[in-house]
């Protein structure tokens, strides 16, 4: 690899989906060029990056090999096994977030467990489903995402064989997201609460700030995201999903990296999610999270039985002229993220249009 | 290298400088990856992409090599001989822009005669200097960028010994820049027109639109730019340098790539030049060219004999929380072009000052 001239720092991000692509792209403007370690050499982050390592994220010997080369080390996911980032922090390596803190975002239970004795709002839960009455809802206590890991179990229903905390099934009026940066040093910035419209357990899009939110729960929410951060000792990006309820806000779940429902900050927010986790775990100063435009709406593009982007992409991008287009160089799946599109604007119901007529032409004919 | 897993197109972008890195940064929110020709492997784009080939951008045979991987070929600099181009061409690369189009940002005499066969307004010029009446401007013919090949020539100053062209000395008002893509379709977008602030020939500071610009001379602007796109054939972004004087526009110069005058648009326009300037090459569908705030300013970050990012950035960002940072991976001399901020915003003078706030944080102290 060739040595940069400015002798910046070498960020390390372990995994390479897309959002290691985009936070290549900050890295980029930043002056920097991210280390990869990859599965695979075809993972959408490898393609677009020089420096790559491949290597499974569970594998000591990978991630020390990869270590070699960074600064710091981040990531694009949580499946990284807590006692090899305690053994590469043991060999000298500034992991951030750190495991003690990522813990929270791998292990539903132990998340439930501390965000109980902070005494935050959540749903509530148990390890003793057959206590709860039905329909509630099994959570896989490790290795869920994208709706994946939880089920509403009704009457009747059989549990899946595996390590499962269960929650009351909550009314829930519309979810929200906040995002919140922490340095190693303690600085945060909150960015805007934001809605987040979710299909089958899978975010379709979000609508930044939340719609009619009023003043008080907006500021409950950023206190709360504020609180896990600070007292979970998160440094980078942590995203807290929320429930909003006639009751008052309750925390769904946490991850502690740059998140879905924070990438209409890329165009919509002064400093983008990618951006300030970089600066949050090189320990710099972080930027400004106001809003650039009164909405900005992020719809994600999933995949379609027909979703062949290879051929329908030059003629979609006419069918979307008015937005801001993010594709992850990743094949097709029904159901899977392959890309987003985000547009900014005065008026929601007019902003959202833009969104959906884009997402619609991208996804070609049903 | 690894195949894409989407199979979209390769392009091929020849040079390696801060526009081939915005360039790779757009090209990864399309799914693509460039494929980069570098002098060497230390120039800014090398450091940020995995397809590098390494040979200089007028040797026919590293030209040759490169263009293999590729489905389209365009341009970081002018510099690349049009013999090559038309040799390449006749290979079958797909060559944007072509070298007959080319040539107008390459030959300042080819330049101003075929303006003039146009009929489109510029300052009098000539071959014979010994005509002109001093004080007039020189041109170097060829090879000049950033205020180098121009010179104010004076009574009893000597000419270079290069081949040159004289220009009338304008009465300027001010500098203003428009840009516009075009695809081999034919299909034009136009930004609004900027005004630029040079200081020693070197742009320091883009506003977008140009304040208090009048509608018709607005209209004439866009008119000029699109009238060369398209009557010289232009593909890709055209940025056209125009100085506004009492009697109206005078084309100053042409460059047929992204250009420093429309860095704005990266965070100031719902469609940002580098994008646009792929989605032309490639011929596909252009993307709407409005801005995102009623003021964009852009100022570049040029090196001084103290600037080294290496040790500065960290605490100069501290200066600098609400603007957009874009650093070029390259290390610092004095009057170098190292990188650029942008802010947006609703008062022109208020944003301007955010904007060079950013830049003295990050130039350090003098």
């Amino acid at each position: 690899m060739p040595e940069p001239t400015t002798g910046l720092p070498v960020v390390g991000m372990v995994g390479a989906g897309q959002l290691a692509r985009m936070t290549h792209q900050a890295a980029i403007a930043l002056g920097l060029s991210l280390r990869i370690l990859a599965d695979s050499p075809t993972d959408g982050a490898a393609l677009i990056a020089p420096d790559v390592e491949i290597g499974a994220a569970d594998d000591l010997e990978a991630l020390q090999r990869f270590s070699k080369g960074c600064d710091v080390i981040t990531f694009d996911h949580e499946h990284v096994p807590g006692e090899h980032l305690r053994a590469l922090e043991a060999a000298g390596v500034a992991v951030r977030p750190g495991p003690d803190a990522l813990l929270f975002a791998q292990d539903k239970r132990a998340m439930r467990q501390r965000l109980g004795d902070l005494g935050l709002p959540m749903p509530h839960w148990t390890d003793d489903l057959q206590a709860l009455s039905r329909p509630f809802v099994a959570k896989a206590v490790t290795g869920g995402y994208d709706g994946r890991g939880v089920w509403v179990v009704e009457d009747g229903d059989a549990l899946p064989e595996i390590d499962l905390i269960g929650e009351e099934l909550v009314a829930i009026e519309r979810e929200l997201a906040v995002q919140v940066a922490r340095s190693p040093s303690g600085e945060l910035r909150t960015w805007p609460v934001v809605e987040t419209v979710q299909r089958n357990g899978i975010c379709v899009e979000v609508i930044a700030p939340a719609p009619s939110l009023d003043p008080v729960t907006a500021a409950a929410a950023r206190d709360i995201a504020e609180t896990v951060a600070t007292e979970l000792g998160v440094v980078g990006v942590l995203a807290v999903e929320l429930f909003e309820t006639s009751g008052g806000l309750l925390i769904n779940e946490l991850a502690m990296r740059p998140h879905n429902s924070g990438h209409w900050s890329i165009e919509g927010s002064t400093t983008s999610q990618f951006t300030q986790h970089l600066r949050a775990v090189l320990d710099w100063p972080l930027g400004e999270t106001a809003p650039v435009a009164p909405v900005t709406v992020m719809a994600n593009l999933l995949g379609g039985s027909s979703t062949d982007l290879t051929v329908n992409l030059p003629r979609a991008l006419g069918g979307a002229p008015d937005v801001a287009v993010h594709l992850y160089g990743k094949s097709s799946r029904p159901g899977r993220k392959i890309g987003h599109v985000t547009a900014l604007g005065d008026d929601v119901e007019r902003v959202r249009a833009r969104a959906h007529r884009a997402i619609e032409a991208l996804r070609g004919p049903a």
